[in-house]
């Protein structure tokens, strides 16, 4: 396969998706490479090349243990200040900027900051429900589940484990429900990727009347993320983990990263 | 199955997207829902409950004669003074400024505005390329096309159009590949819709453990753009029509100008 893609990605005209529906719920020290594996077994379902997994960061941030108690933080003057300005929680402001390398925006119950992995997003991606560590009475609470750590090599890591025991060249993608400047809702984010490109560059091509097509560089990663989050349900239903099959696509090394937008380059950071 | 679907977006475990290889080039005066009608059967497609048709909008636009000759415009002194900023053709940028409402940004070769339907985009959707009009012959150029006149409205006529001739609750989405603050590429984005609400407000639901789900509103009329896209193409092979199966949502009266932020209440605009 690898040998006949290597010009970007393919339009498919299919595309289907499916959501796996007996993926546990994970704690601390999951294998969770593992558990979706067990997941595809147990519902009949395979993964082949150009198969993209796209799963939830929660799910990750559980099995790297990201919870934290904010009852051990101390708020900093910076968060105390911040905390005063949104009307937040000085803990989870504290929180929020241990997490993060800049402040974007400061609103009325709103901090929107820049991640450390580049990502910008409302607090820094921390999420304050469906937060009940397995060892939660271990602290006062309460508690939140912050971000992976680094959602690009997790994406890396379940793509090598999952392409080696289904003998394909799989896809992964992390993903996450973030908001965005200028547009009400929320939709499905790549901030984790592996084994695509996230970006499909199709600068250089021409249109329909052989013009070169200019500025054409589509999010093909954040496509795929709001795509899954179509059904992958974040209320009771719960189910983190979509395969994506149709697309077809050469082997990739970059990583989500590339699609957060330099300071330096944006207009509105 | 009106009677069924009535608490909003149900998720659904299984989405498939089939985009259309044979919708014909459209031109000035075309009925846009007779040629996807004419395409989804020449293609021995169907159209059932609660399928989403995504159609980009370059193709209404076109059926609309949205084709504006820059020779006969003479830029007015404001944008005279942006295209010296911004560095781009002051006959393009009088369009721009014509098709908008308000300047959102001003970078070298960028122009973000809010256009009059609320969608804040790049140079206000107008296209540069792809664009030769049947009537060339009777200006000098360049031509551009710009965004249909009323997206919502040209959605709410295509999807009464197909609805009656199959006998189906469809609903329709007008896309377009719009930039987007912060992140690079170009996402599949909702500037048009009816029957479906854009927005799937989760709020007041119970999470996994019966905490209430706060700001869980997803952009439900984005993603399925986003999806969209990723099989529509854009270059040479031009699909312009997406059917996309699987979700299932009650009736909904709301446009997709639900989706743009109103400048007030947005912390970047």
């Amino acid at each position: 396969m690898d040998g006949e893609v290597t010009e970007g990605l393919m339009c498919s005209e299919e595309l289907s998706l499916r959501a796996l529906r007996q993926v546990p719920h994970v704690a601390p020290g999951d294998d969770v490479a593992a558990l979706i594996d067990a997941a595809l077994r147990a519902e009949a379902l395979t993964l082949a090349d150009c198969d993209v997994l796209v799963v939830c960061s929660k799910i990750l941030a559980k099995a790297e243990d990201r919870y934290l108690d904010l009852s051990t933080l101390e708020p900093s003057p910076a968060a105390l200040e911040l905390a005063a300005r949104s009307g937040k929680d000085a803990r989870l402001v504290e929180a929020i900027l241990q997490e993060s390398e800049r402040v974007s925006r400061v609103g009325r119950d709103a901090l929107i900051v820049r991640h450390k992995s580049g990502h910008v997003s409302a607090n820094a991606g921390i999420d304050q429900s469906n937060v009940r560590p397995p060892h939660a009475d271990q602290g006062s609470g309460p508690w939140v589940l912050r971000l992976p750590i680094d959602s690009d090599a997790a994406a890396e890591h379940l793509r090598q484990q999952l392409s080696a025991t289904w003998h394909a060249r799989i896809a992964v993608i992390i993903s996450d429900s973030f908001g965005r400047p200028l547009r009400v809702g929320t939709v499905g984010t790549a901030i984790g990727c592996a084994g695509i490109d996230p970006l499909f560059d199709q600068r250089g091509k021409t249109d329909l009347f052989g013009r070169t097509l200019e500025h054409t560089i589509s999010a093909t990663a954040d496509q795929i993320a709001a795509a899954a989050d179509l059904i992958a349900g974040q209320a009771a239903e719960g189910r983190p983990v979509v395969r994506v099959r149709g697309l077809k696509f050469p082997p990739s090394e970059r990583g989500a990263s590339v699609l957060s937008r330099p300071p330096g380059e944006d207009l509105y950071l």
